[in-house]
């Protein structure tokens, strides 16, 4: 089972787009997968689920589950700031911590609006699955000026498209 | 005016302690500065502050008007999972951009119960900073092992507070 | 085979001493290894084998040749000025691009004399590797104040010993 | 004085190109500035003036005295491998620590053929240029699919020229 992490709760996101982008993919090659969105995260999540309910939330074990099922991910990381959103970061702090990753294995990428697509967010992320005990592939494709070559739901530059596929092939092997 | 930011809405958090230390340090030598506290940002945040009703959080909007009046800033910043904290990020990731930060300067010091202390934490922030136009001070001090080093409110390392001594001097002269 | 590759051409370097410890280890499981050693890089290598005479240095060859064969790495990595040796990216540098690493498989182990035991080294080579197409395992021990620790061509530490057998086992896995 | 290095000691390097045109920026304001030239590093410098010989390569010595007597520095760094060249490190490896840079101030350019314009390689030198008390302005321009934008001598992209006369106005400021 693959877990597809949309990286942001922001309503409307080219993430969630990206997401669903992969999942057609892995839908075509009938591999089964999940996608795991964080709009569904409870909107007090920074108080009652990240420390003083631990566990209680409903909502929340709700997503704890869908992570826990998955043996290996997909994470769709859009730059904010220069790096991953710190939503994305704040749920992972709400994991338990060893079990949900350790020795699991991901693939990762970065969209954005300007040149860099993430670069500095998937070489940070990198080193928190590392730490977390997770395997990261190599193949990182990065989206800049993602406007301009997501649309409709399509990538629409050839070559980016075929490092995705061969990513997804890469990670089926990994 | 020095913002210090404790990069943690953890209650009852070591890293408020010890952004009450480096208060305590700017008093003694009748440096102005405020304490931001992440514990002060409204529960619904990740979803009322940061999207929906972008500007008109009340309680949100006083954080963000201890940044505006700050012009230099320490960071004080916790691992949690090998980075900063999630909420940190995402504190930040709410801010007006880019004239919160743009041009203005920090000091950061890494904190955590193992042996890393925040190592790659700090050089996340970094590019986080950097990315936002801040410019970051090369002293970083880390406390590896906080529970051995920092006890009852105080440095007990000499080396250590002699490096957060020389931290603040040079921050004030940066 | 698995290509150790001590990470320096320091003369009596204990990273040499800690490939040789991987090597011994990798015997006793009766795996074939090879260690890549830098100290045999020809003496001129920044002008010679670099860019003037690419592909025809002797000397340097019998290393690529050396790295070619590998299809699994471990790279020893000691700490020098707060990331990894300048000598070992030069090597890198030099090999075959992308053949030399694309899809191959790496483990990183991290020293040092201070208390970061090349946490930003280990980071920034999984930067690397991982852009050279190069998957890298996500158990990197770091050798911190390696001197009290690494004595005689063993490992005094039992936790850190432990470490570096799982993660061996984890190679052979991967 | 400000001392410009050149980040590859590669023969007819854009990189030493990219140095003058910051020389040229200098002079037109009246700074005094020293180009460091790493293809004048001694072609045996990975083991004579490195280890062996430390401290008497002549050769080298000239490198070091011109390091020394600049207080600020502008990196002109090339991306070789997802990073900074291997050469550039081990020049910084061989210097005197940690007089060199302590307590100095740096400017960063990047520049690649590629889409990250070196991206990596700034944030990893950003790492080692703070471990070693070396402060770093914020802005790091980068030269992406630098064939394109830097022409005989020239940045040609109007945006570009712009953010590298705004950095260097900042770092006459830093």
């Amino acid at each position: 089972m693959i877990g597809i992490i949309a990286g942001t709760n922001r309503p409307q996101s080219t993430t969630l787009k990206v997401a669903q982008y992969y999942g057609k993919k892995l839908e075509q090659l009938s591999i089964p997968f999940t996608i795991i969105n964080l709009q569904e995260m409870p909107a007090t999540y920074i108080t009652s689920a990240l420390y003083g309910n631990q566990g209680k939330d409903e909502q929340f074990n709700k997503l704890k589950d869908q992570v826990k099922r998955a043996d290996k991910f997909i994470f769709v990381i859009p730059e904010y700031n220069g790096s991953f959103p710190g939503v994305l970061k704040a749920f992972i702090d709400g994991l338990d911590y060893p079990g949900s990753f350790r020795n699991k294995k991901a693939a990762l990428i970065g969209l954005g609006s300007g040149t860099m697509g993430g670069c500095l967010a998937l070489s940070h992320w990198t080193d928190i699955l590392n730490y977390l005990g997770m395997h990261v592939l190599a193949n990182k494709p990065r989206l800049t000026k993602v406007e301009k070559v997501f649309i409709d739901g399509e990538v629409k530059d050839t070559l980016l498209s075929d490092l995705i596929d061969q990513q997804i092939q890469l990670l089926l092997e990994f």
